[in-house]
């Protein structure tokens, strides 16, 4: 188990340290990525060697962190894991590096204390904000380009302040960022409005198979792995539209039904408060949480719709 | 012209006014409501009477505001209007209440200032941040009612704070707006999740027709007059898409072709800042700014669409 530290003394290790090496989590986000840019520019300043080490490529759209990435240029002397829930989210490709961390900076309360000293919020909406704190406590200058890294994990694992994890002091930090000279307007525009084009095939595939049913109460949208192939579609994509068919106005229940490579169907079912997703996933094998749960049904697509409308029409009644 | 008032001037005017009558604009958004239902609740909290008007019906989805509307319950003895530009986004409708209005709260520098008096902050990023202000000064509770409505206003104005217009001043006021208990997972939900059945219609259309030109730094859509009539498509659900082309990753140039009722195509521009979305409709009769801008064409869609892409070509190799 970790030592639990708090800011001042996650601050003065950080001071002491040299030839730091940033740990990112596999399947990088904006969070894992942003927090470990600005903490990278920070200890930069003040001299220090620093480099920035992932399983998995740094996506092109965050390029404007202008990050060293770590290749073996020196031997680490302090390892620090940036919004890393656990151990198994490093990925293989980098295990030699993440046997012994020395900090994990997180604000995930599940975080289970892999690493020798844990630095964690579990009311932060983002590691992005603990290390905002952790900068300012230092009394370290948040440049335009921290900024830059502060405010793209802020923003991006609050979906742009839209998620119920976004409190008060999230809004703080952000106008804080853009008094720094975060460039607001730029981040925006590659963050959030930007798509993928195998996402907008994937939507066309998704909306040209759409179907109402129960007065509009339910919806759903159906995929066959053809469809996927031929989209180009990677599994962020398809993830992605999950959410659209139950974001509809007037439907309870949304449903997304994927054809699987081997033919079986994947469901995914997310439904307001008032439904339960778990129950009617649990009734077909599967489960999950009241308002996001999944199964995986065999057999026709025809028997599929059928078994998962009879639930949804008794979660509908109950709800 | 409107003799031009600071805050404090019209805080006195309003303390001293009863029976206030507050005056949106016509095709209501969250930012004219949500700021008219902050000063109702304040105004009524302070047992004045007041009621809100507006030429069109207030969406549904704002029913949490709980206002009360004016149906000629009392002689209006003093005429706010609220976010409203110009004179002529009142709407006919209300034309007896609108000839003379007392005071104008808004930011748009724009506005003529066809009030006796106005509140104007050209720097706000919505009428709900000088209401906000306004409220602040006068020592008025900002109860969560009035939290709701404000931050309503302001996340809709910003497109949830992705918009040029943001400012640190916006995020600082959402931040005391959640301090005053707005219903931020709530509100969220259902200001930025929801989508009508006639917007999904018209996505579904647009991404059926989508096309690409220029090795994908150009995408259209388009979508005839008959696709609209049936998708029960509103004005502003094709307002809506018209972005969508552009925010596909690597596209500098998105157009949307609509068929109007007469067979004319209405042509929207969006561009990247580095290509001149006026220089492409200024060559085929129309005009804008740079990024967004317009024009209307003539004669065989085909034929449109080659003008088009022609002035694309153009304005790609320039840009």
């Amino acid at each position: 188990m970790s030592e639990i530290i708090d800011i001042t003394t996650a601050l003065s290790r950080l001071l002491k340290a040299d030839r730091v090496l940033l740990i990112c989590h596999k399947n990088p986000d904006g969070d894992t990525i942003g927090s470990a840019g600005a903490l990278y520019h920070a200890l930069k300043n003040l001299g220090k060697t620093v480099a920035v080490l992932c399983a998995d490529p740094i996506p092109a759209r965050y390029a404007y962190m202008d990050l060293t990435l770590y290749t073996g240029q020196f031997t680490p002397g302090y390892t620090v894991a940036v919004d890393v829930a656990g151990i198994q989210l490093f990925g293989d490709a980098i295990a030699e590096y993440t046997k012994d961390i020395d900090l994990c900076i997180d604000h995930h309360p599940s975080n289970p204390g892999y690493a020798r000293s844990l630095l964690l919020d579990g009311e932060a909406a983002a590691a992005a904000e603990v290390v905002y704190e952790l900068l300012v406590k230092a009394g370290i200058e948040i440049t335009p380009t921290i900024a830059d890294c502060l405010y793209t994990g802020i923003s991006t694992d609050t979906g742009c302040f839209k998620f119920s994890s976004t409190t008060a002091r999230t809004h703080e930090i952000a106008a804080k960022l853009i008094g720094a000279g975060a460039h607001l307007v730029s981040l925006n525009g590659i963050l959030f409005e930007s798509k993928s084009r195998s996402r907008i095939a994937i939507e066309r595939i998704a909306l040209e198979s759409l179907e109402y049913s129960f007065d509009g109460r339910c919806a759903t949208i159906f995929l066959t792995k053809e469809q996927i192939a031929q989209a180009g579609a990677e599994t962020i994509d398809i993830e992605g539209i999950t959410s659209l068919p139950r974001n509809i106005e007037g439907v309870e229940v949304g449903i997304t039904i994927r054809q699987q490579p081997t033919g079986s169907y994947k469901v995914s079912v997310r439904t307001v408060p008032s439904v339960d997703a778990a129950a009617i996933c649990a009734h077909l094998g599967g489960g999950g949480h009241r308002q996001a749960a999944g199964c995986e049904l065999l057999g026709s697509l025809d028997n599929a719709k059928a078994a998962l409308l009879a639930e949804v029409e008794q979660a509908l009644c109950k709800g």
